[in-house]
């Protein structure tokens, strides 16, 4: 059997190698067709190695001499710090020792880095970043959320093909769902950018496309797949986090204000608990970077094993399904 | 004393003339100063007149035998229907009768009438529409989340005076903080019209640009105006409120879950739902279309007595301080 390679930078996140690894050995656990390369601090990565009492036949690691931090300029770091966890976690993607990359570093890095060292697939003329959002019911997949900002019409309708095939193989929706973020439900509603899509979106007959979807109505699912330009999309997706955690501010400072509402809190804890783990959102992998060669996935720089492991799991699924192969067959005949 | 005259639409909205009529009485009994110009069904009006005892000499009726509805289209129905309640409302701030005018019917024809019928003050390019967003804090305003979408630089720089000036104004901030919606908080960041624009912003000595705000900021309250495109600004606005109401379904379900639940569903419902008034904010009147000779308020379509009379309370303040007149001298050294 040939074994899924993927390569996880340990570097850059919230809570260091020790959660990384611990996921890590969750995935291994679970997958016996997966293999990792880990890069990062050598002896710390040793020190978890024998802690978590991991097979090292199906580790390999690779030290870096650098860490690019939040604080860094992403494209300086990348062309930079060739010697950082991140670098050479990418570079394995590139070389073709790994399928697929996962970090929970500097965003902006993992973006740049994702389009300069792993490069663009065949056809693919941008690399959406596509994270899931939950809903009321199935999560939808927004479209882009990334640094390419200032996308063109053409653009916009390969993030529709691109998320379409995403949802199918990755989250297992048939026929998914595909909606354009818009002012009005209406056709002639929207800027030029998507007055000029939709007709583009109309004519694909390999999406199933639903029309404009207003933002109020992107919590109740309304779509699987959520199109959008990448400024608008991480505006909506950085609103979507903020306004979940004012909300859980505020409740939790309600439950907190006298004896009576701390009974209450008490009784109601577990089940408010349960319903709102699904806006935490550990267990669904990162964000995608769509269009590499290879895939590339963003986890939060919060994330910590449960994250990876996800993470892991959510790029096995990737390669498994072939689901770079799928876009490039997909963009032949447009190109 | 000269009076302040507004005129109020009472049809199109979901409740009707009769909420209208007693936000309008409501607000009669608080401010001395104000006079009233309703548009709509005659008989109706005349009918709450009597019903709530209001003071007929501070009222005038103005009979309309059509009515704009949510289902027609915006621009044609403000051409087409020149005898319903929202363009005779509008023809009175043309006319000089009324200084303001509040609606809460179709908000297309809202902001189209704004523009066509009431016309742009001198100076002003573009008339964006500005809501009050709640946050952790004091409110921010969002400008623009209207109709005007892809605007330019320069009407961006026209919106952060605009709101500076209504912040000070009508909410009483001091020196308001004004925030450009970023995808980052550095200036390197952002789209063409982002970038384009800090320069300009960092360039005018009569506001107080703090910078970039990232969305996931706003509930925070960071800023006091944040800055933006309609197209972003309206799908931020209509996400807020769909997150708001995705949360409260969430909670409430989970609440009703069980007999254990429920006990502390009661304990915690007084509490809780003090805490989430102000997320419902009816007491901000409407959202304001800024740059007209006069003022336009759009209340929501959902409204009732306490935000009309809110409103009424909104567009006093707007005419006693002038801010119409603040803003034409603002641009005057500009133009």
């Amino acid at each position: 059997m040939e074994k899924i390679k993927i390569a996880v930078d340990t570097l850059g996140g919230d809570y260091g190698c020790e959660y990384m690894m611990l996921g890590i050995s969750e995935a291994l656990a679970e997958y016996d067709d997966v293999d990792i390369i880990v890069t990062g601090k050598e002896d710390e990565i040793r020190k978890y190695l024998t802690e978590y009492k991991m097979d090292e036949s199906r580790i390999t690691i690779i030290h870096a001499s650098e860490e690019i931090t939040c604080h860094d300029s992403p494209v300086e770091a990348i062309r930079k710090k060739k010697d950082s966890s991140l670098v050479l976690a990418l570079n394995q993607v590139k070389e073709g020792n790994a399928m697929a990359c996962i970090s929970s570093g500097n965003s902006g890095a993992i973006l740049a880095g994702g389009q300069f060292i792993v490069g663009r697939a065949k056809g693919v003329k941008r690399t959406p970043l596509a994270p899931l959002i939950p809903t009321l019911t199935t999560p939808s997949l927004l479209i882009d959320c990334g640094a390419n900002v200032d996308a063109k019409a053409e653009n916009l309708v390969q993030f529709a093909r691109m998320g379409s095939i995403y949802m199918e193989n990755i989250e297992g929706v048939k026929n998914p769902r595909v909606g354009i973020i818009n002012i009005g439900a209406e056709d002639e509603k929207g800027n030029a950018l998507v007055k000029e899509t939709i007709p583009l979106l109309r004519e694909c007959k390999d999406i199933n496309f639903i029309g404009s979807v207003e933002s109020r109505d992107i919590p109740n699912g309304v779509a699987d797949v959520l199109v959008c330009e990448a400024f608008v999309g991480n505006a909506m997706l950085k609103l979507y986090e903020g306004v979940g955690s004012m909300f859980m501010a505020e409740i939790k400072s309600a439950l907190m204000t006298n004896f009576k509402t701390k009974i209450g809190a008490a009784l109601i804890n577990k089940t408010l608990k349960k319903t709102l783990k699904k806006y935490k959102a550990t267990d669904k992998g990162g964000a995608p970077l769509l269009g590499l060669k290879g895939l590339v996935v963003k986890i939060h720089g919060n994330s910590k094993n449960t994250e990876m492991s996800s993470a892991i799991a959510q790029c096995r699924s990737f390669i498994v399904n072939d689901v770079t192969g799928k876009i490039v067959t997909a963009f032949e005949g447009g190109e």
